[in-house]
C-alpha cells in the first residue's frame, strides 16, 4: 500500500476529525466529542500553537492520524503526550500505526524529551499489545482522573457553600 | 492553622523540589526524579512557561503545591491537567489539599476549560477518596502508558533496522 506521513495543514482537518469520531464510537462515546473542525484548524494552526498533527495520507484521504503537545514532568522536565493514534478500522494492520508512532517517537527525539507518554483503555487489547511491542510500558496501577464540565461547575458552587 | 494559597515564586522552587522528592518516596520511585531546582525556575517563570504552580505556605514554609499546564483534548479542546498536588506529610487532613484544588478548579474556570485531569496510583485510596468525594471521576479502565528514554532510544534503533 502507498501512503505518505506528513505534517498535517489545515485542510486536514476534517478529515482528522472523522477519525477522532471513529475512534469515540469504538471507545463508546460517541457524543462527548464537541471539537469542531473551526476548533481544530484554530487550536493547532495559529500561535500559540495547542498541539502538532502528523497525518497518514493514502492517495488523497487521510486515513490515520497521530496528535501531540508538550507536558511537564516534575521528574522529567519538559516530555511529549501522544493524545490519539488513530488508524482507520479498513487500514489497520498495514504498519500505518508504526509509521506514525515512528514519526512521533522521532519528533520527541528532537525536542530532547526523556519520555513520550499516551493512555490506553484497559480492555484494547490489540493497542495494549501494539505499544508494548514498541518497548511502552503500560502502567496498569496508574489511572486517569477527570474532573469534567458539570464536576467543574458543581465544584465551585459547593465551595461557595 | 494559618496557611496562605498563593501563586509560586522562583524562590520557592528549591521546597517545592522537596515535595516532588517526597511524593517519589512515597510512590517507591525516589531515584526518579532528574529535574533541579534550575529546571524548574528556568521552566515555570521563563516565557513560555511551561507551568504554573500554586502553593501553601504556613508561616514561611512551604507546605503544600500544586502544578498545572495546558493539555488538548480532541474531544473537549483546550484542557488543564494536574501533574502533582502534594501536602508535606505532617500537614495532610488540615484542609490544605481541598485549598489547592480550590485554587486549581477555579484557574481552570477562568480559562473555560472544560476539563481537568490528573492522574493517581489505583493503590492510594486516600488520594482516590478525596478525589471522588469532590466529583472527579476517577477512570479505573484507563491506564497510562510510558515510553521513557532508554525506550526511545532504542525504539529508534529498531527503527534504523
Amino acid at each position: 500500500m502507498e501512503y505518505t506521513i506528513r505534517e498535517a495543514l489545515p485542510e486536514d482537518m476534517s478529515q482528522v476529525l472523522e477519525l477522532v469520531h471513529e475512534l469515540a464510537v469504538f471507545e463508546k462515546e460517541p457524543n462527548e466529542v464537541e471539537v469542531t473542525v473551526g476548533d481544530l484548524v484554530k487550536d493547532g494552526f495559529s500561535e500559540p500553537k495547542k498541539f502538532r498533527c502528523f497525518v497518514a495520507e493514502s492517495w488523497t484521504a487521510i486515513v490515520g492520524m497521530a496528535l501531540v503537545y508538550p507536558r511537564y514532568s516534575t521528574w522529567k522536565g519538559p516530555v511529549i503526550h501522544l493524545e490519539d493514534l488513530i488508524i482507520t478500522e479498513k487500514m489497520r494492520g498495514s504498519g500505518l500505526g508504526t509509521a506514525l508512532l515512528n514519526k512521533v517517537v522521532q519528533y520527541g527525539h528532537s525536542l530532547g524529551v526523556k519520555r513520550i507518554s499516551w493512555e490506553v483503555l484497559d480492555w484494547n487489547e490489540p493497542a495494549i499489545n501494539f505499544y508494548e511491542s514498541k518497548g511502552a510500558k503500560v502502567m496498569r496501577d496508574w489511572d486517569v482522573v477527570q474532573l469534567n464540565e458539570r464536576g467543574i461547575e458543581k465544584f465551585l458552587k459547593n465551595m461557595k457553600g
